[in-house]
């Protein structure tokens, strides 16, 4: 892949340059509404709900906020991913002397356990570029199969990062594979963002033609793991007004880029088990400069595992679709984070605000669901 | 509700000005299509998927088949039940001397622990009109509080249908409310039909845009409990050359639909837990009219537990919607049952079929999908 220094500047612009590259190859998901979970977020909790939280015995917040939610999960390969994998392709294809340089034939390589591979692999083979994806040996066999199914080479490794970047350094030596990581990359931060622009240009649509004098969305909020996606999602922002969240797990530390934020610092290492596992990683560092030296993230929320169930029981039973864990927690925080309601109360007042929610992937195995809800009784 | 030789006759055109009726009321639910999917009906299964099967050791069946699903789990209450509460509700209210006798104050009740529940409570709030729905006191408490949270009282009686129908007798001498049945009466059977009448308009459309030959679906099939979405979606296809199949689970005598068809005999009597929870009744007098003495449906299939709850699977994983158990039978039967796949490649050659599949709900607790889907390991 590119050498970073050499790629587009992190700009609203290069989102939009990006957008029309890999338009072609992407689906424009969908956006939508639910009366009963906007409902929801503009309903104060109740005080028992808030025994045992930092919030306990303190005055519910009654923010109104109407929810928008941009549906990554019936993106192709199932998340949001697949965006930055075509952009970071469709950018090596252009490259000059990629193609003379047998590029095509050294291909693509990545490690990834989860929706990146699937991702790179579907990608890699629309564009007719080999890829070798490094997988845990441990990994669920239906995320092999889902891996493979889309054409790519699976090879595997040990769990750590250590031992998986140990077999990629070897794919690479042995084919002269270009690596396309997960989100640490420009390209890839700049494929991610297309979503915001999509969301953006949906919604101010929908208020068109309901005839509200509300014109677009007043914020969006989006997991936050590497970051990729957040950092994406703030550079489709910049300049329109639109305020910026991130939203991470607190369990066992997954919460780092609040926490890095807080610090003033960038939290390096993270050993998390979080049911959200897309957000087991922490975030990067060109996602980072975004996020915290720009400042375009306005602020970092987390929430508890409880939560993200509560959440997710939500979504699949009221709004009858299928998204993973990790793809809550925005909606976690808007419903029970009372720092983001009081937020919301203190910066909208009555007027409320429209709040776009990235449902950022929809792969979970129906066998996971049950472990995540099995009967206590 | 109206004595039903009262009733306009049961036709197409009764279920289009029943659809007149109702449309304020009701959500067009969309109609999507998965690529997997129909790759996967016109796929040829594996002589290992039949061992074990009726059919083992025969050569599988080569059908081309392309699917539409009505997604009536995106309706309101989450099932199509809606239809026939509001289209019942809204003649009843029409009916001569209702107003004027005191029918708004005496109100309606049913017996049911499922959608009808639900569509009825919601339909009468609507229309301002005072429900009682008896509801066997083993219910899961999500229903009764769903039930209630659209505004009907919840009275509760034992499990028999002997002893519900005593209840709603009680109800009725109390009050002199208007019982509205679950689907054995013509009102209810022409709105549920105004799906099929939907789906057909839909399917067309999308058939015109696209380009294709084609010009309308070949074939719908529905899930068959009490028959009414059945027999009114094949009121809203007769005479439109547009064939109509009813599925049921096999398990434990589910399938009397099929069993009487082929004894030329309603069954009356069923005693069966299969998970598809909303077919466990038999099929009612007035559809069996339809079904059976007016031949409006075609044939009836039946599929086994483990064949809906891999169709399940699918839904959830790949199309990423939530249904519940009992709308899967009809796509189960176009995935799994060998009869119907050998009918459709006899009738339809290499030219395949455009058939419609009914997602009929989505009501379905994550506890128990959970409890579908535990790990066996």
């Amino acid at each position: 892949m590119a050498d970073p220094s050499k790629c587009p500047p992190l700009t609203r612009p290069s989102v939009i340059a990006a957008h029309a590259l890999i338009k072609p190859h992407i689906h424009q998901t969908p956006v939508l509404t639910n009366t009963t979970l906007s409902t929801l977020a503009s309903t104060p909790q109740s005080t028992a709900a808030l025994e045992g939280t930092p919030w306990a015995g303190q005055e519910p917040a009654k923010p109104v906020i109407r929810l928008w939610f941009k549906c990554e999960n019936l993106q192709k390969v199932g998340a949001f991913k697949i965006r930055g994998a075509f952009h970071a392709l469709t950018r090596l294809v252009e490259e000059e002397g990629w193609e003379k340089g047998g590029g095509r034939t050294r291909g693509v390589v990545t490690h990834s356990s989860g929706n990146h591979a699937q991702a790179l692999s579907l990608a890699a083979r629309t564009m007719g570029i080999p890829a070798t994806i490094v997988m845990p040996r441990i990994s669920t066999p239906s995320k092999i199969a889902a891996t493979q199914s889309y054409g790519a080479r699976v090879i595997f490794s040990g769990s750590t990062s250590v031992e998986r970047e140990a077999v990629v350094a070897d794919v690479i030596q042995d084919t002269g594979a270009t690596l396309v990581p997960p989100y640490d990359h420009p390209d890839i931060i700049l494929g991610q963002g297309t979503l915001g622009l999509e969301m953006q240009a949906q919604v101010a649509q929908l208020l068109a033609s309901s005839e509200k004098e509300k014109k677009s969305l007043d914020a969006i909020i989006t997991p936050c793991g590497g970051g990729g996606m957040l950092s994406g999602t703030a550079l489709s922002c910049e300049g329109t007004g639109i305020w910026v969240f991130g939203a991470e797990p607190e369990f066992e530390g997954a919460d780092d880029c609040k926490r890095g934020l807080e610090a003033g610092k960038r939290i390096e290492r993270v050993s998390t088990l979080t049911i959200a596992d897309g957000l087991r990683t922490p975030v990067g560092e060109i996602p980072w400069t975004i996020i915290h030296d720009r400042r375009l993230v306005r602020a970092m929320y987390s929430v508890t595992e409880e939560q993200i169930k509560n959440a997710l029981k939500l979504v699949l039973e009221r709004m009858k679709v299928v998204v993973e864990p990790s793809a809550v927690v925005g909606l976690a925080t808007a419903l029970y984070n009372e720092d983001f309601r009081w937020m919301v109360q203190n910066e909208a007042g009555e007027k409320g605000w429209d709040l776009g929610i990235v449902f950022s992937g929809g792969n979970v195995s129906v066998e996971a669901l049950g472990k995540m809800f099995e009967p206590t009784s």
